[in-house]
């Protein structure tokens, strides 16, 4: 029989270097799936429908809150963006585990929904190791950057409401700790109630 | 600033193999140290006081029990075993993990005077492989035996106050168990409360 899944929901201010945590991460570990989210917006130049996003209707996806179909969803400009909860669903009873790349405002309704989930926040060694991070990209004028470390700002605040923290200083150590979390979490008491009796019955245990 | 170390539980039946995974934990890990029991009865030749136990009085013992400052113990016939508070608690300040091998008896006295401790129970794969082990050593005759059999059996219903369940199947998957929950724990948001501020304020964080 599968072990059910962990739901893993990851959070990070943008420009923290969480795309390069993702990469390392599935490249480690080959049990871990990547949720995708749902969205009313149109699909962009290549962007493929079940692989960059589930590209649905806005009445499909008022239905899949109604229905309670969403673990989570949010309103940007005038678009909808959210998490459909059949899929992860059916990972986790697969014995997959499954890892949300959402927003804080996203973290917190998945926590809420599914209290079981681990939360995982990633923050920058420091605001000016982010802000060094976000100049070296040479992408964004300074307004922008200026309004993405004011949002990155508030998005830390919300690191009270995870369950863990990680550091992204070192790539390696950033990943070596994400997957110790899991295995960790993996080992706990309250995911293995019937531990005991299957030691005590000689069923098979690992 | 040196991090307070962690406080770490682990019980297991005797027989499950316990002392070879402290004995690889200890090679793996050079900021681990393993508390010392305190203990009325006399030393056996060989035994260094301060090493194998801390040798004391009934009336040194007692008087310690009297000042909170034994964190568990128990008499077994007729003499005192406990753990001192005092060398647990320097260590715990100077950022050492200290670990804690004890009775499950000892375990949930421990838990309640010191909540934030982590409590790990190594469990035998099943009670048919324990009792291999226990006949493989060939020390025993079977009324022993039986009984080492029937105590493990006890134990094991214990795993319900504990944190974390880690199988003892293969000994290097027991001790990368055990060192991923430490690295896990140090990584929980509530050993880390003022990660947020460190980081907004540009801190130095790692």
């Amino acid at each position: 029989m599968a072990e059910k899944g962990l739901l893993v929901v990851i959070s990070a201010p943008s420009g923290g270097g969480k795309g390069t945590i993702m990469k390392e991460l599935f490249a480690q570990d080959d049990n871990l799936r990547l949720s995708v989210s749902a969205t009313t917006r149109d699909p962009r130049p290549g962007e493929v429908d079940g692989t960059h996003y589930y590209f649905i209707s806005r009445e499909e996806f008022e239905a899949l809150i109604n229905q309670g179909k969403m673990l989570e969803h949010a309103e940007y400009v005038g678009n909808y963006y959210g998490t459909p909860r059949g899929p992860v669903e059916d990972w986790l009873v697969e014995g997959h585990d499954v890892l949300l790349e959402i927003e804080v405002q996203g973290g917190a309704q998945v926590k809420k929904l599914m209290p079981e989930c681990v939360s995982i926040f990633v923050l920058p060694p420091s605001m000016k190791v982010l802000e060094e991070r976000l100049r070296g990209r040479g992408t964004e004028g300074e307004t922008t950057l200026q309004e993405r470390l004011s949002t990155a700002r508030q998005e830390i605040l919300h690191v009270k409401d995870y369950d863990y923290i990680v550091f992204n200083d070192r790539l390696e150590d950033a990943v070596s700790d994400i997957l110790a979390i899991l295995r960790a979490e993996k080992l706990k008491y309250s995911r293995n109630t019937d531990s005991a009796e299957r030691v005590l019955n000689n069923a098979e245990t690992v």
